[in-house]
Formats: structure tokens, sequence, C-alpha cells
């Protein structure tokens, strides 16, 4: 036995260390038992490795995104096991992990039953307990088609061993680029194999370092992601370090399914997405209508305050016009296809409002006098998304931007920037979002247009405007699109979930392309800068996250019904419309439940239509002129005079209070 | 000779008389100059024509309908005859009269110049002063085809004789079903041929018959409408009963030009239609943008008023939906092409609102209480119109309607048709429109879905309704689509000419198809009414009759700049942006010109943008806090203090009045 010299990187430190041939990973991370794998010169390795000479040996913590990965793929083939265990019929597809969790896609007969999974999640415990070792094994292509013959799916993966084309499909975690694995699950006392899949690793130790799971939920997935092959059955689940985080994701992921904006549309009867229409495509009812209509209204008076001028473009163009943009040659796959007009003309949806408004910039001469022009538009733009990945509003075909292209000089730019970015923020701020923090997102070098130096002078204008703001500030290298670098607000919601809200972007492109210029103070012909500013990003995207935000209870300024009167008996009726009539006429949305249903039914019904105010009224409000609030949360005041009540409301609304 | 028995009606009297064997009409008619034919039997005839025993032989005045063309018919006769002689190689097209004039199309290898048509108009004179006389003869076709050997068109047309599907193309003035004629012009003294034409008729006796003509204007046209065919020239005329009349209409003519939309659209920067997108798809450019939005934000408020409910829906839908409207079936002819998605869902543009608002309807049940449900939309829908049609924001491929959809009950229908068309009316009386008719088109009895009785029941509502307008009510019998009866609001425009605007529609066809339901007060299911109405009809279509019916000089309220500041001095601009200031506090739109231009140039510019009003500042006025009106009339007041400045403009706008 000779020496095996190894360094284990440590946060700042780096411990040096003698061992012997044979030591493995698990040796040297022995009692630390958060330690569930090892990176070796940038590898996942599991435990079992040996380490060699010279080896770099850092551990992979649990906690990680790598341990979570490996923790939940390891699940994963412990889920696997027990449908097999459970149906024996069942052939495997792919098993990866995924956010928060993982699946496995099986070709059975019939699609799991909820109570299959509540089996399944059983025999998987039993596993669990068993302490099954994950044993990784090299293998030729020839013996593993021979071991997994009766599999035809992992058949069919080791004939697309290392194409790249299928790493988005998550086959990448069972065949890679190099040698064939096959892990196998020892059973812990005799070492007989109990189970054994194609897969690159690396796993856990053991079935009994999986601290807790649960499964979620099953649904149908076509074999490959492609409608052309064989739908197969996915049955999804999420693992996590601890007992108290699983808890705590399944409280998130049902105080998120109550917040889903799908479910409070239609509870709220705000929107819906009719079938004969298509996914993708709401249509907004009233109520939806007003909330949609007040956020529009609001930004517009403030857009309009800041020197931003509304143009309306068409939904429709000659395709011409995206060839001019370039549209039609880096975007045409998110683009509906084309109608054929005039015999022979295309014509397209348009999936951006940027080459209509350079039209217009374009319709005359433009003096440096008028720059910065700001051009906005409530532009209702199609994309043609896949319709496995549309999702209510928040991902759609057809979404309303609240778009925005300003066109300056060179020297307006930094100020420009620095004033677009205090606009937006200050205005997301205003509709309720207080969380936010910032992306920079800088050149790939490998695909823009432009100058070097150009890009510097736009990145480092960029990075100051967002310092200066205050805001955590998130590098994004290489992230920018190949026509300019772009600052991006992220911003955390009630429940602490991430949305990518405004975007200021930079174009050098654009301007190029449509040739435009405007006459300078020496009456030479300069190219404006173009930025292009868009601050909800897509209206019913934004009209989503604050349902989900607020959870349907709207702040007033945003209620649909702002408040509700609500009659101790029929007699205090006229009472409440009187003062219904006086509120409106105030501009506030109130209505009368005049209805047969009894008081505590009208509470219950206004308390559900998340109502901010309710207005009650009976005989001694009425005696005094007065009337008694009942707020969202439950509690009451009585006796207010009439006067003072409309006040109170209007007072939160215009103040656009959280109530 | 024996005796000819005729009646000649006349108005209300019948004249009965009794003439010699060939006895013309012009004979009939002899002295009373502004006769130009008769009409024998439903039928057009020359004056020559010879009276038969029994003939009720009805003078045609030059000044009704009939006369008019005739007279333009003729007058194109005799452009033809002037082009032939200075073009010989010219080949005749057609002629037909049109709406205020006639045209007629010729095979020339160069286009006219307008110098020729100078030329063409001084040898019609001559023509019409050497009083060659129309005479008619019938032929057989092939005596026909010899004749006309030289005239490749003609001799098509022969071909096509009574072809039903060619009289749209004006072919029926030339060949009608029956015997086919030939109209010699023939020399007023020696009778010798000077040219013919394969022509039906009737013509005046005499080219001298012609008191007015006038030469418009040469453009290329396909031979018979099709762009398959080979390229004509066509040249349009205009011909009237009388000099002055002609005058008339020349004067309307260039009034019109010069209130064109197109041309003050682009002069006041208000709106383009750019060649990459695509004609009849405009963009309406800053200035144009405020108009317009203060349009829709007028309507807006007004219908929030009126009990209506705002509602959003997509431009794009599968076509599914319209295939349940029955669109597909009806109205695919004026839809742009089908775009598939999903690999092989065919998806359409919108070209109505009406089936989105009906899912809308649906989405949830609906109870009696809920109704009248009155859902409004500023819906952009898409229409393929023919490239020909196309016109400006008149006539547009995209528009966007202010659609509404009432859903009421039977007995709510009598009320809500009668509160909506004064409502209609009373809304574009405040857009500045005052001279009303009303049109009621009634069932086309080959061709309606619904019991007879409800077609009656529902006519004789829109009757009462329309009666009680007090405003002249025109039958429109057969008009209704075949869905529903329907009254429509024409209007006359400052120049005299009628718009078609707001339509009011029953809808008996869309409730079934949709199987629309409410539950009544008894707990029963029953069907609503629906009725469609649109107000502008187009939004894009308002502004522009509005932009023509101002000429541009748009009241205070609609103005994008309602004031422009022009000081006096340099010294005097701070003064003026700070009145500026005031003005926009309080939601004026203002302007301070403060450029280096004169400041005569400065009026002449906000004279020229048609800017309400003027707000000049001097020494004077500063020193007294005070300024001067200059308004677009030209008349001035001095000397006004700056609160009662901005207070006279406020209340102009207020009030919607026209200055």
């Amino acid at each position: 036995m000779s020496d095996v010299r190894v360094t284990i990187p440590r946060d700042s430190e780096r411990e040096e260390r003698v061992v012997t041939t044979g030591t493995t990973a698990a040796d040297l991370f022995q009692g630390e038992r958060s330690v569930v794998a090892a990176r070796v010169a940038g590898e996942l390795k599991d435990l079992a490795y040996e380490v060699a000479d010279g080896d770099v040996v850092e551990p992979v913590d649990i906690t990680s995104q790598d341990g979570l990965d490996i923790l939940r793929h390891s699940t994963a083939h412990v889920m696997a096991q027990a449908v097999q265990e459970l149906f024996p019929e069942a052939k495997l597809g792919i098993g990866p992990p995924i956010k928060d969790g993982f699946y496995y896609d099986f070709d059975v007969e019939t699609p799991f039953h909820p109570d299959d999974l509540k089996r399944i999640e059983k025999k998987m415990q039993e596993i669990q307990k068993r302490g099954q070792k994950f044993a990784r094994r090299a293998v030729a292509d020839d013996d593993a088609r021979e071991e997994l013959a009766d599999e035809p799916y992992k058949l069919e993966l080791i004939g697309l061993k290392g194409s790249a084309a299928d790493a988005a499909e998550g086959a990448s975690a069972e065949v890679g680029a190099g040698e064939l694995t096959i892990y196998d699950n020892l059973d812990a006392k005799t070492g007989e194999l109990c189970w054994k899949d194609l897969c690159r690793g690396p796993h856990l130790p053991s079935t009994r370092a999986i601290p807790a799971f649960k499964l979620m939920r099953s649904a149908a997935a076509y074999w490959r992601g492609s409608e052309k092959n064989k739908q197969l059955q996915r049955i999804y689940g999420t693992a996590w370090p601890t007992k108290d985080e699983l808890k705590a994701h399944l409280e998130f992921l049902a105080e998120a399914e109550k917040r889903d904006h799908r479910k409070l549309g239609a509870e709220l009867d705000l929107f819906s997405v009719p079938e004969d229409i298509g996914s993708g495509l709401a249509v907004f009812h009233p109520k939806g209508g007003i909330i949609r209509r007040v956020m529009e209204d609001y930004s517009r008076r403030r857009h309009e305050e800041s020197g931003y001028e509304f143009v309306y473009t068409p939904h429709a163009t000659k395709g011409k016009l995206f060839e001019k943009s370039g549209h039609l040659d880096w975007y045409a796959d998110g683009m509906y296809p084309p109608m054929q007009l005039d015999e022979g003309v295309d014509y397209y949806l348009k999936p951006m409002n940027c080459p209509m408004h350079n039209l217009i910039f374009d319709a005359r001469g433009r003096s440096y006098r008028e720059l910065p022009l700001r051009l906005f538009e409530f532009g209702t733009v199609y994309r043609y998304e896949k319709s496995g990945v549309v999702h209510g509003l928040t991902r759609a075909r057809g979404f309303t931007q609240d778009d925005a292209h300003i066109y300056c000089t060179k020297e307006q730019m930094a100020d420009e920037l620095d004033a677009t970015l205090t606009f937006v923020l200050d205005l997301l701020r205003d509709y309720g979002l207080t969380d936010f923090y910032l992306e920079l997102s800088t050149k790939d070098p490998e695909k823009f247009v432009g100058s070097d130096e150009a890009w510097e002078e736009a990145t480092e204008t960029l990075r100051k405007v967002a310092e200066k703001q205050g805001l955590p500030l998130v590098p994004d290298p290489g992230g920018a699109a190949f026509y300019g670098p772009k600052i991006s607000v992220q911003t955390k919601d009630a429940i602490g979930r991430t949305w990518q809200m405004s975007t200021v972007q930079l174009d050098f492109n654009l301007p190029e392309r449509f040739d435009l210029e405007y006459t300078a103070a020496d009456g030479s012909k300069q190219r404006p800068v173009m930025i292009h500013r868009a601050l909800f990003g897509s209206i019913e995207r934004f009209f989503a996250v604050l349902l989900e935000h607020y959870a349907g209870a709207f702040p007033a300024w945003l209620a649909p019904v702002q408040a509700t009167g609500i009659p101790i008996g029929d007699a205090h009726v006229p009472y409440l419309q009187d003062f219904a009539a006086q509120a409106k006429a105030k501009g506030l949305r109130i209505e009368v439940d005049s209805s047969s249903d009894r008081m505590q039914k009208k509470i219950r019904n206004a308390q559900k239509a998340k109502v901010p105010f309710m207005i009650i009224a009976g005989d001694e409000d009425v005696a005094n002129g007065a009337v008694s609030f009942r707020y969202r949360d439950g509690t009451q005041k009585n006796g207010i005079p009439r006067e003072a009540a409309i006040a109170e409301i209007l007072d939160v609304v215009e103040r656009r209070a959280q109530v």
C-alpha cells in the first residue's frame, strides 16, 4: 500500500491529507452525514469512489444544488424499483431530478390511480428502510443491451449515447458522453441484486440516506417529449434533506395552489380561457376587466406624467416588416404561421411591437429637439408557445405588453436609463411589490452586434444606474440578447417566489436595420440610441402575479368591487342604495346586496368575493345617518357618519393602501 | 295612319293622348327640354322611340337618377369618340355611368398624361357643339362581330351577351339579355357616321344635349376587374344638368379633398399607413393617439354610467368558435386565411367580437337578476377587404369596434332598445354630429332564421323605438341580415355627406347557436334576447369622419394640443412655461413654442396645426399677470388674467364646445 495525497477544499481553507490506497470519498468524509457525494476534477462521484494520488476531493453537501439533485435522482430510482415491484410489467422511461423533486416515466397499460401512488409510496418507504446500496458498474454497450433486453426505452437510450440533442429531454441522466454505467440496488445484508437501472449517477450511498420524500401526482407524458411517440405515465415526487423542509415545501405548495391564478380567476369570476378559443388565449370577464383597466389607467397616467406618448399599432403586418427587423431570421419559431393575402403576400401576427414603433419614429424627419422620444403602447402580441408550456396567464399565446421604446441621443442615454429604472421600480412599488433584486445581462462573446466599445460603455452605464438603486445586483454574464445589454428587475411575491418583471434593454441593432436618424443641432444626421422597456412585461402575466401575490384580496384601489352594502333587514336597502349612489358619485365601485339572502349569507358572499369593505346598516345606523364597517380581516367599526365612511374608503383608494 | 293611344303619367295625374303612327317620345315631350328619355313598361327608351298603341310613356327628367345616368353614359360615348379621334390606335373597353359621373377604359400604349386629358376635353367640347345624333340600331351578333372586328374587347363582350356575372363589371351597359344594339353618332347635318359603339342605351338625342361636363383624372384598371387581365387606362369624368351644378360639384370635391382624412392625417401628424405593414393597417402617431384616446375615454365613461361592463377578448381563436357562430359558413370570404397551430388546428383572426362575448356570458350560470347584461369591448377585428376597396381609415383591414352585446329578457327588449337608441344618438351629438336620419332594415323573406312572429314583434318594436326619436325614418325592406332586423343611424357631416354610423341589431341566431340560457324567476331556463350595438362602428373610421367633418380643426376637448403658448420675445418664455405648468396641472394639453422662430412664424405654425387657442405673452402681459388669446378664427382678446384664461379654456373643454 502506497501513500495517496489528496486535497480537501472547504470554503476558504484547503486540507491536505495523506491516505492509503483504497480509501474512498466516504472514508474521507466519515461522520459528516450531510455529505452525499464528492466532486473530483469537476466531476461528481459517488462516495464509494476510491481517491487517487493528487485528487482534489470536494465534499458535496445534500443541501447544495448538486446534493439535492443526487438525493432526488436516487429517490427516483427507489420509486422506479417500487413501481416495478408492484407492476412488474411496467417498462422504464427516464427519471431525472427536477426543480424541488423528480419524476420517472413508465410505460404501463393503465394510468396510475391516486391509490396506486399511495401503494408505491408505501413500497418506497419499505425500500428506504431496507437500506439498499447504490452500486456503480461500468458496462460495455453490448452487455448493457443484453442486460436490459426487457427495457425497450433503455435500449433506445443506449443507442443515443452521448447525443447532445437528447440532453434537454432528461436522457442525459441516463447516458453520458463517456462510458456506460449501470447502478445496482443491492441488499444491505446479502448484497443480492434487488433492482438495477441504466444510469450515469452519482447516487446516495444507500436508500436509507433519503431523509424525506413524497409522491405528488401522475400525468401523461410523451416519450422523449414528442407527440409522435408513445404516451407514457409520469409520476412526480419531491425529496428533501429533512422532514421539516419537506413539510415546509408541501405547505408552500398548498399555499401556492390556494393562490393559483387560474383557480382564483374562476372563483372570483375574473377571466377564463375558453376551450373554443384555445389555450393561452384568455377572455377577461367584467370584474377582471375592471382590475385590468385600473392597472392600465394608473400606468398610463404615470407614463404620461413622465413624458411618454401613446401610440396604437395593428396586430398583423406584412412579413416584410419582420424581415427588416430580423425577427423572421431569429424569432420565426416563436411566431404564428403566416397568412397569405393579396395572392402571395405573407402577413404575420406581431410577436413584438418595436418594429412598428420604429416606423412611427421614421414617419417623418426627427430633430434632436424631440429627443428623448418615448413611444408607449399597450400592444397585444402573439407568440407561438408550445401547447405543453402554456400556463394560464403567466405563459400565454397572446398578451398585452406595456411596451415603450425610447429614442435618445448617446449623451442622453445615461440619464434616460437612470430615470427609467427609477420610474419602473417606483411604479412596481405602487402596485404593492417591494422585494426586488436586479440582474445585469452582459455580452455573449460569441453572438453580438455592434462594437466592443459600444457594449462596454453601455454595460458600464447600466451597471452604474443599477448600482445607484442600492438593490442587490446579480450578474448574468453572456445572458444578453445579441442586440444589447439589459437590466431586469426580479421581484419576490408574498410567498417568496421570484418573478422576472421589468426589463430595460439597450438595442444596437434595430436603429441600424431601420436606418433611424435624427438631425443634430449642427445639422448632421445622427443615429439615435434605442431603449426597449417593459414594466409589467405582459399585463396578463402581471395581473396573474398580483392575483397570486394578493391571493385575490386586491387592495381597494384595484378591487373590482370596493365595497358591498349589506342591509341588516330589507328596510335598510333604500338607505344603503342612497349611500351607494353618493359613493359612486365620488368614483367608488360599490354594490348593495339586495338579494333575498340572510345577512350572514351576504357577509359570507362578500368575504368570498374578497371585497375590501362591507358597509352594514341597521335601524340604529339609519337613525344616526351612519353606517358600520366590516373589514376583510373580520374586524368591525360601528356608527361611522356617512360622509366620514365615504371619506375613509376614498382615502384608502387614493393612497393605494393595502388593507 | 291609324290612331295611337298613349298615357303619359306625371306625378299624380295621368294624361291620355291620341297621336298618329310614327309619333316619337320626343314628339310627346316637345318643348320639355329637361326630358331626355322615356320609360315604357319599365324599360328606358330613347326619345326617338316610336310610341305604340296602349303605351304608358313616362318622361325621364335629366335631374332624375335615370336621367343623370343617361346624361353621363352619353358623355362617356363622347369621350370615347374624342379619344379615338385623337388616339386612333386606342381600343375601347367599357364606359358606364357611375356615381356623379362616368368612366371609359381604353387599351393604349402609354398611360394618359394630364395634358392628354385637356386635349380630350377640348375635343369633347367640339363634339358637343357638333350636335351629333345618337342613333340606335339593332344588329345580329355576327354582323356586330364584323363591324367591331377592330375592337377586341367589344368582341369579348358580344360573347358574354346576357351573362349576369358580368353585370357587376359594368358590361351590362354594353350588352343586355335581349337584342344586341349599336349606337351610331351621326353628323347633325349630313347624317354621316362619325363614331359608333356597342351599347344598350338609351342615350340623349344629341351631343348638344350635354349641358356641362369635365374630365377628372385617369388611372390604371384591369380589364373586367381581374388582376389576371390586361391593364387598361381609365378616364373618369363628371357631367351635370347645369353648369352651376357642375361648379357646385367641383367645389364640393375640392372641399372634400382638402378634408381628406389621409391628407390631414399626414399634415397634422396623426396617423399613417406604412407600406411595410400593409394597406388598411394604420399606425396612430402620438397626436392621433391622443384624439383616439380621448374619444375612447369619453365613450367608456358614458358607457360605464349607462351600465355597460368592460371585457377584453383576444384577436385570434380556433376556427371552432366561428364554426359554432356560423361565420365560417357565411362570412369566410371576409376573414383572413387560417393559421395552422398545434399540428392541425386552424386559428383565425376574429372579424367580429360577438362569439367571444357569448363565451363570457356562458362562462357561468346566469340569473334573470343579472339582465340586462351589457358587455362592451373596444375590440379590434380583422377583415379581409379586397385591396382595391381599402381606403384610408374608412375602409380598413383592421379596426377597433366599440362593440357591445346586450343580453336581456324578451320583456326587457323594448325598453332596452329605446334606451340604447337614445343613448347612441345622445353620444353622437356630443362628438359634434347633429344631422341624422334612421334606417330600418327589415326581413328578407328569402333568407331569415327565427319565426315570422318573432320578426314581426321585433320589427314593430324597432319601428316604435325609432319613431319615438322624431327623426326621419327610411325603410330598408329586405335589407336585414338573416339573423334579425336592424336600425342604423345615418348622419350628415359638415359638407353634407352621409355616413352610416351606429347600428342597433337584433339577433335571433347566435343565442340559439350558443345555447345561451338564464334562469328565470320561476327557476326555468330561458333563452335571452341578444342585441348587437356599435356606436362608432369602427373607431378608426369614426376618427376619419370626425377629422373630415372638422377639417382637422377639432374642438378643444378632442384637440391633441389644446393651446400653444407663443412668447412675443425670448424673455417671455419662462412666464409662459409657468402658465403652461399651471394649465397642465388642471389637465389641459398645452405646449410652449420656445423655438428660435419669429413670433409670426410661430402663429402660422399653430394655425397650421389647427390648435384651438394661442396664448400670447409680451411685456405688458407679464407686468399685469395676464395673457392674450388668439383664436383659430384669427380674432384676439388681450389682457386676460392668467386664472381667467385657464378657466376659459377649461370651460370650453368641459362643455365639449365647438370653437
